[in-house]
């Protein structure tokens, strides 16, 4: 638990200083003026008192129990330190010096030194290289934090790798009036991680929603099981940056961790159900959203406005965002007759007119609260200098609570305007959430949907295929791992899919035209042959492979006609296969993934995966619902299907083709790629015809 | 010229009223508070004055010349106010009132009478149904508009269709403190057009750039003319609304317009070279970068940064944008060690630490002014406390005039403090641009670049080919449309594509066996036929087409067994075809575009356009670049140069044709549709297989 750190009843400031604007300095200024309820103690080696408290000479000195130390002193000093901690009795440091990790070997050196004290003496280690962190909780005020802004209490909880992006997210919440529970920046996060303060959120009962920044994980999976938790119980929202080539390059930079250009991230926050987003700006927007407003239950939006131009972008945004925007029905528009203005036009959007005042806006709500075909109500209110704004507001905020349908409002105005600030106060106050043009609001909207989608997506539990030999598969990998081959050969990799079901075109190794002739007649024709021997790469271009062999007197005439042609480089085998035309090219991969399992990929084979890079990703245990996903998430999709007379391809064989190599993926994690490549697919069934595994 | 319009020496309010915040109120009241320079009358029937200025019962009674009237009076007086107008020599009127053609017949019929008597009288008219003007020079300060945000004098100019999002646009502006010069908001716009106001615009050397917000065009044609001479001498930004099915049928219900989803907006913004956003708040942003900074002359950006994570989530949305952050030169880190601090990464970002001051922005600043391998800088400023952000933005700003590159600044902070309020004031006079998150600041550097692209492609002009025989065209056309044929037959559209130099598969129509041999002998083998007769519809199904047939034999079998088997539907004719495989099925389309002329359409054929819809369009004439471009922006552009070893197509070849139809649909406008469906592309030439021409 990370009481100690979120709840200090007592903080010690080790390297506080009279010096003003200094971090040791700023740190206590921002307690005494957030209000902090608990116990300062500053340490100053000279100074009798800082910002006018009483200041000690060591840690030993401090009279009463300390939960919660601020260590600001030079790295070198910092492990015994962290003892000297231990030996107070201290549960929690927040280590905002820099020259650690992130600054070569000897600062890694310290790193490990003060860690091992740490686990030594029990004490938990925040940061370094951090800010720290803060808790509004109006008993407590606690501003562990040398930043600046000074969020009001509230229901949203920040933690950011990044300082900078904290600290933006952090004014930007402040800016658009979102109060703020816990916030946490714990820049090279050695001890406490990010997926055990989410954890921590997760359990906080004060925390409605969690904001996330992040670059990437040290530890994937670890983060994966806390979201798992988390994401049950309340939203999370996040954003991951280093999303291009050059983003990860600076991100690497500033971290000094190797992150790349992942994937992987945006598909933990897929599976977990994590609500992504690629604009701080929009996040914390979105967040003003979530910190009042009900998930919505479906996509159907109903629009009110009192203007004409506003309505039609956010019509645009909100469709773009997968909302719909229904036609209202029979009895709403009847309704509507009683507090509409006879101009006003009585669909969706509901243009209640630029004359509107409180009655044609509460009016115009209520029946949307009441019509069955909506979700979620969004209202355009621009502050006509002859409406009573005040009084659209009050109306708007009272009948809002009637219903239990999320509302967001483009609220357009003059701000710099003492009368549109009360209304802008009265609108803060009822909770509802309001944005400066009808973009941003209709984004907000299209994020709680978007929510809403996610909340009501079960995923499911991975299937376990019962009629599988994983001992087969794991005793055919260690005998590679053995004898120091990764790669597999053809033999070893089809007869792993078959140990798991996974369906092999007929096939036969051979070593003469005997036996090549056999298997064909065994297998069926016709029959692909393909030369099989180490020395020869390219067996295409060698001539070593003869497809669509329909009888026996052709499988013998190739295989003579290859033993008499590419003979001088070897012995050669013969691979007899079942030839399968005519069906749809899909490609199965999987790729081991730092810390994470196996990153599983679908995709049409040929020019749609070179050209088109059309493929889906998952993250291994893949389970019914997300092999779906997979298969309709293709921008190719209605390939799948057949098109112009063509019959569609056996869709439940491919996802049973996804779900058995990802249990096999799962019982045999030294499996560092593996794919099927082509997997021929037809409507009856769906064979690999082609296949490797590195280990 | 609209002098009288936006350069008012007298205004008259015809509607003038004692009553507050009606418009007839608040249009006088926003003059007086803006301060404007020239006579205003009032005119009211029975009040003496109207806001403390003299009133007249009559125009005949004022004693001055006056320019313009705001008319505000209930639309049925509106067609006698107008010729009363005229007959006092006023040059142009806005009316502001309702009630004419967005209310049906009896308002159309209205809107028809004052045109009319405007027209006799010299009058133009601004309107109905709208805002009205705001002309901010400082010898004027002419606000005739009844908004509520009072623009500072500036350099970007407004127009918008909707006079709500005009208003939303004028208040982000003057949020974000971008001063304004012109703005104007002409609602049922019957007279006074969005095309003649922005050329009104281009000619004003006040206005730096010009924001135009639209919902379609009535008359396209003119705006794309007016856009081609403003473009050629300033920058345009502009946003369409209604991209969205659902968002344009909002738009046709409170414009009483009949605009649909039309493509035909964007192409025009493309065609001209404007800058087209989706996004309000983010055209407002990109405008305060326009207002200030010059066109980068490329898309690599130097980043300076006091912070990680912000550069992170900078870097990658320049990317995103079309940026690239390259490497600096050898030189410049030599350059950079003489100002920065040692923990400094001397890389792309930047990053001058959180410690920086003064000189360190403005070294790191002073080296990518100098850097060649540069064009534009980007500068995370996050105002740590004990930093001299005033210093820094002093040195910002200083430096930021010894370049010629644009400068744009992510400045985050604390805007409540007073500190940090002073240290933007700095940034904003000294013409930094400066947003408050990252991803916005990088999306107006992005907006920037963008135009320097657009500045930077010249289309060039549509080529004439010599060799075309318009007159036989043209004579095919009109002989089909005497004839009450909108559809052409097969042999009217070859005709025409040979008769403009567009390569048809051989082909010949024949009536019998005899002529279908002779006709296939003479394309060469192998050839299709397919049966042509007016009451076969669907051929193929019919057993009317076959293919491949290799020799004058199989040419005599087919067209033997389909006078057996099709001969009861009538006299049967015999379309014979050079059969062309193993080429790329490509399609050139067209379509008539009410009052712009003709859409040309280009993508691939078959599943391609069919199930992946990945076509281009351009607006008619296309030019040699255009043509290019429309081959190169499919996103399976990589299939025209081939794949999987195939050869790639002959480019010039189907770029003729494209310019070739484009030449042709100039010279018959009355085509409503063309299509050639398949244009069977190879190696060494294309050729049209099939073809459709409806007029």
């Amino acid at each position: 638990m990370l009481d100690s750190l979120f709840k200090p009843r007592a903080v010690a400031i080790v390297g506080a200083s009279t010096k003003e604007l200094s971090i040791g300095n700023v740190i206590i200024r921002n307690l005494q003026k957030y209000g902090y309820k608990g116990e300062i103690y500053p340490l100053n080696p000279t100074a009798p008192e800082v910002c006018g408290i009483k200041a000690y000479k060591t840690l030993e000195e401090i009279p009463g129990e300390v939960d919660l130390a601020h260590v600001i002193i030079p790295s070198k000093f910092v492990p015994q330190t962290i003892e000297d901690c231990g030996r107070k009795g201290i549960k929690a440091v927040i280590i905002n010096s820099a020259g650690f990790s992130e600054l070569g070997e000897e600062g890694a050196r310290l790193q490990e030194d003060f860690l091992r004290r740490g686990k030594e003496y029990g004490v938990r280690v925040f940061g370094p290289n951090c800010q720290g962190i803060i808790n509004s909780d109006p008993e407590l005020k606690a501003y562990c934090n040398f930043t600046f802004t000074y969020p009001e209490p509230g229901y949203v909880s920040v933690v950011a790798l990044s300082g900078g992006v904290g600290a933006l997210i952090m004014q930007a919440l402040a800016d658009l009036g979102v109060g703020q529970r816990l916030y946490a920046s714990n820049g090279n996060a050695c001890d406490i991680s990010i997926p055990e303060i989410v954890r921590y959120y997760g359990a906080d009962e004060g925390t409605k929603a969690v904001i996330l920044y992040t670059e990437g994980f040290s530890d994937p999976k670890a983060f994966l099981e806390a979201a798992h938790q988390v994401t049950a119980k309340k939203p999370i929202l996040a954003m991951k940056a280093g999303r291009t080539e050059q983003g990860a390059k600076a991100a690497s930079s500033h971290t000094g961790s190797l992150a790349g250009v992942d994937i992987a991230t945006e598909l933990i926050f897929e599976k977990t159900g994590i609500l992504s987003f690629t604009d701080e700006g929009e996040m914390a927007r979105a967040a003003m959203a979530f910190a009042t407003q009900p998930i919505p239950k479906g996509n159907r939006v109903g629009i009110i406005t009192n203007t004409g131009g506003p309505a039609v972008i956010a019509t645009d945004v909100l469709v773009s965002c997968g909302l719909d925007v229904p036609k209202l029905s029979e009895r709403s528009i009847e309704r509507l007759k009683e507090s509409q203005f006879p101009e006003a036009a009585l669909e969706n959007p509901i243009d209640v007119v630029a004359t509107a005042g409180g009655p044609q806006f509460r009016g115009a709500l209520d029946v949307l609260l009441h019509e069955e075909g909506v979700d979620s109500i969004f209202i355009n209110f621009v502050t006509a200098p002859f409406t009573d704004t005040h009084e659209v507001a009050r109306q708007i905020v009272e009948v809002s609570r009637l219903g239990k349908k999320p509302i967001v409002c483009n609220f357009m105005t003059d701000l710099s305007q003492e009368r549109y600030q009360i209304t802008r106060d009265i609108l803060k106050k009822g909770g509802v959430p309001f944005y400066a043009n009808p973009s941003d609001a209709a984004k907000a909207m299209g994020a709680l949907t978007r929510y809403g989608r996610l909340k009501q997506r079960d995923i499911g539990k991975p299937q376990t295929f019962a009629n599988v030999d994983a001992a087969k598969a794991r005793a055919i990998v260690e005998e590679a791992r053995q004898a120091g081959r990764s790669v597999l050969s053809a033999t070893d990799v089809y007869t792993i899919f078959e140990a798991y079901g996974i369906p092999v075109a007929g096939w036969g190794v051979t070593v003469n035209t005997a036996e090549a002739v056999a298997a064909a007649d065994r297998i069926g024709y016709p029959v692909v042959v393909k030369v099989d021997c180490e020395a020869i790469d390219h067996k295409s271009d060698m001539g070593g492979v003869a497809v669509n062999l329909k009888d026996a007197a052709s499988v013998q005439a190739t295989v003579e006609d290859m033993q008499r042609r590419l003979g001088h480089f070897g012995t050669l085998k013969f691979f007899v296969q079942k030839f399968l035309p005519g069906g749809r090219e899909l490609i199965i991969g999987a790729t081991a993934e730092r810390g994470l399992g196996h990153l599983v990929m679908f995709g049409l084979g040929g020019i749609y995966v070179e050209v088109l890079k059309d493929v889906s990703f998952k993250i291994a245990p893949v389970t019914q619902v997300e092999a779906e996903e997979m298969l309709s998430s293709l921008r190719t999709a209605a390939l799948l299907n057949g098109v112009r007379g063509e019959k569609g391809i056996n869709r439940e064989a491919v996802m049973n083709i996804i779900q058995r190599a990802s249990q096999l993926l799962g019982d045999l994690p030294m499996i560092q790629e593996m794919d099927m490549n082509p997997l021929m697919a037809f409507a009856d069934g769906a064979f690999a015809v082609d296949g490797r595994i590195r280990i």
